[in-house]
């Protein structure tokens, strides 16, 4: 031992811990609100193991406490910076996988071998909610997260309703994904094979803007049905060749929700508005929630009010769903790549483009009211 | 309904496209001449089908007009701009696939389901040529673009000549292509089991630059042939034991053609002058068609004069003529990472780099031609 | 042929090589000591052929002279910059595998053919040195590079140690190892089935640092031996369910070296002082060599004193330790992602991170030493 041995005395910095995990200039070049509910994960995919998700730029970890109810936080231990993600759960805390620091749902530290934690700066959390069958995350304002502000599902809570969805990765601008639901003529072309057919093209669009919803649709009256619809009128024990009136009822809402009101009834029985018995119709649910400004979590699915027992059909329905989605990856993620090719190039505004123009509108005032000076 | 809803009339900016898709300070900058014709692809990439390539930095879409002429445009659909590349050919017209827009050759709006595209900007669209078996496209200014500027391949129309080929895209700056083709001395080691031979190093190069070309040459007399050639001599009736003279006849032109004349011919006989019944002779065909500054598309080929109705000898050179080509990927790839990682360094030029030097000072002139103020 | 047509005269430009790979204020900035003895490879990674690997930094190729000895260079063919590495060796000379250029280990080129070499600039060369079953070697000041200053590895010298080893590629800063081995109290984490136990946890932690070396000691008395030293029970043929007493004495040194003494003696036998008969114990090494200052080469390996014979625990131990190591891999990555992320959060710095704070203390001291001005 040399005079320069000595016993080492940890110490912990003053300031160990920045809450904020992204500058607050970054936050406001967000082209998204951050106060707001965003579906973060489905249920299952925090069965009795930590998530780690990015939603909104911020790099989370979910997962469910002690009491069963959801939790968010940095994906980030205040140890030595392990992502909580790679932990395991212990009695409602979540380890962390790399020395065993033990976080509780409130962002403090409960534990750790061999040490007294009691000092340990706290993680940033984010308010969580269970409902309608997702997580759902506050990724901005904690004060201002009241889960009195989230979006109504009806269907979610009904039981004359039956539910089935999934989930994809996409890399490009989440509104990109808002521009294509809520014009839906891509379906002639996109989907080609399934719901598109030429009368899309043909029926008028209409597109009104009210206060907290935007909303398009389409009516086209004494058609085929094509083939989802088909399958759809199977299910709904309706002949399938029988000629239909077919509607689209768009609508967005904040931050990113796309509810369409789709389906088909038997023709000259009220459309729309005709009896369930002759009719199969459904909402197509969107929530469409950011990851990166380049990229997106699109949690997708179908409600629908007929055979909402048979869960076979529930399957065949996912299934196919599933499909017609995958169709869109490739156009949404090369327009992304086109449109950061050329970032200056103005594009058209067309009629049918109005749904997204206005949903774009309503979604740059809901930013600019977040970054308003007070 | 809300004051707030309201009917949306949308409206189309004044000025919704910029033709030029990238600006000029940055095509200033490129380092490859514009004002010229390139290979884009083989004619049996555009059948009945688009094909999007990036050719000199231009994200290009490539298709067939009604006539069955070729076409090129900016492959940005101006309505939302997605890559028109997914779309599809209908009566001569290529129609996006995302909402239906069909275009035509000139660029301009054809038809749209439910609207009226008059109004609608044009794309930008390059001068598209089909000739010698190949789509050509001009990406510069295209009032200059004349068919007559063309380079001349006689054995492309020539009965006489039988060719085949192939394209492989390298992550290289095109001139490092340009080097390697322009001195074969590479074949001794990249390539020491197909055309390699040690008479090719000892063997001195001559190099001349005449008004159009950079000409390289190697003579090779009372050698062994090696196997690439072995194969060709028996494709041409010859016996492959026998003594020969070999001849390497490289010719740049611009933008960036490399024509080699090959061959082998009984030693004696006259060599490169020698009877056709008495060689075995042809021409191997680069296409070097920039992609992007560290990225090319190469069109290579073989055309020969010998055994041209035998198509299984067509078949079995071209995989040879491929593996060889193979050979030099990795090396160049790796040559341009090495050069992207100290760009300062300054490297050799020996007797053996002159062919590659005297043809990239060709291609500065041909720049430096473009870019001066008029 | 016009008048501009001539014969091309190749000259070499007067400073055609720069021998800094980078520029001095790059190399100021690294975060690593660039006058110190590295591992570099395995020598069965140089067994007739040339190796590119980047070591601290610096693209370099390995190879053996005709002598036998190893010898480093920058990978980068002074004639075209092609990568040295995809040539082969003849006669102890290094040929590139482009255009033939033969390099000696003197960094000068020996031959090319048709050429005079006498004139082409010389290659920046790195002292190497073959010891301890190991090519190391020396980026920095060339003059500086003496054998004498390597480390000291006894065991890797005496028959009455056997040694097996392996060597991983990670995505994280070296001194994120460095923290990792220094601190073993993650093994009850990260390596729970096989060497990880609660009484690590449990046990307290000493770190001191010494002249030249950081020392971390932990030991646990009566306790269960985990899997791991079970089986090193077995092959020291002593019980393996009996109490034992284990200890973990990690010793950092220069530049990043991290020697771990580790074992179980039979209880109350005196542990790590007990006779060679009662104990199983052996020496983690770890050898952390710097790539980019994201990304390191991480030799690894178990230097044992019982059983040195038996070469089928030597497989059976290094199989286990890889698999053991291969568990931190994806911790480290996602920690070093997540330090990337938030480049300005501050860590907690607990006693259990005492050893690596301190042996980064020595590291940046040893930098500070190299670029303080003389």
């Amino acid at each position: 031992m040399t005079e320069d041995t000595q016993t080492f005395t940890p110490t912990r910095d003053a300031s160990v811990h920045e809450a904020a995990p992204s500058s607050d200039s970054e936050r406001a070049a967000a082209p998204w609100p951050r106060n707001a509910w965003y579906v973060a994960c489905t249920p299952d995919e925090i069965d009795g193991k930590p998530l780690g998700r990015k939603i909104c730029g911020e790099q989370m970890v979910l997962f469910r406490g002690q009491d069963g109810r959801p939790a968010a936080m940095d994906d980030f231990c205040p140890h030595r910076g392990a992502p909580l993600s790679l932990g395991f759960m212990r009695e409602g805390n979540l380890v962390c996988g790399y020395h065993g620091l033990a976080m509780g749902c409130s962002g403090r530290a409960v534990d750790m071998p061999g040490q007294r934690v009691k000092g340990f700066p706290p993680v940033r959390t984010y308010a969580a909610v269970e409902r309608y069958g997702f997580i759902w995350v506050w990724p901005g304002d904690q004060e201002a997260a009241d889960p009195a502000l989230m979006h109504h599902l009806p269907w979610a809570e009904s039981a004359e309703w039956a539910y089935g969805g999934g989930r994809y990765h996409i890399a490009c601008d989440y509104r990109l994904m808002v521009d294509n639901l809520m014009d839906l003529t891509h379906e002639t072309y996109v989907h080609a094979s399934s719901i598109g057919q030429k009368e899309i093209d043909e029926a008028p669009v209409k597109t009104r803007a009210e206060a907290d919803e935007v909303v398009t649709s389409r009516f086209m009256d004494g058609v085929q049905a094509p083939p989802f619809w088909r399958m759809a009128l199977r299910g709904a024990g309706l002949p399938e060749d029988a000629v239909v009136d077919r509607w689209q009822i768009c609508r967005f809402s904040l931050p990113s929700h796309v509810m369409i009101e789709v389906g088909v009834a038997l023709a000259g029985q009220g459309g729309y508005e005709a009896d369930d018995a002759a009719k199969a119709s459904s909402i197509v649910v969107d929530f469409i929630t950011p990851e990166t400004e380049t990229s997106h979590h699109y949690f997708w699915g179908m409600a629908r009010k007929f055979a909402v027992d048979d869960a076979a059909l529930t399957d065949t329905i996912r299934e196919g769903q599933g499909k017609i989605f995958s169709e869109d990856l490739e156009m949404l993620e090369r327009q992304q790549a086109n449109l950061l090719r050329y970032p200056d190039r103005k594009l058209l505004k067309l009629n049918i483009d109005a749904g997204g123009a206005r949903s774009r509108l309503m979604i740059d005032r809901a930013i600019a009211a977040e970054t308003m000076p007070e």
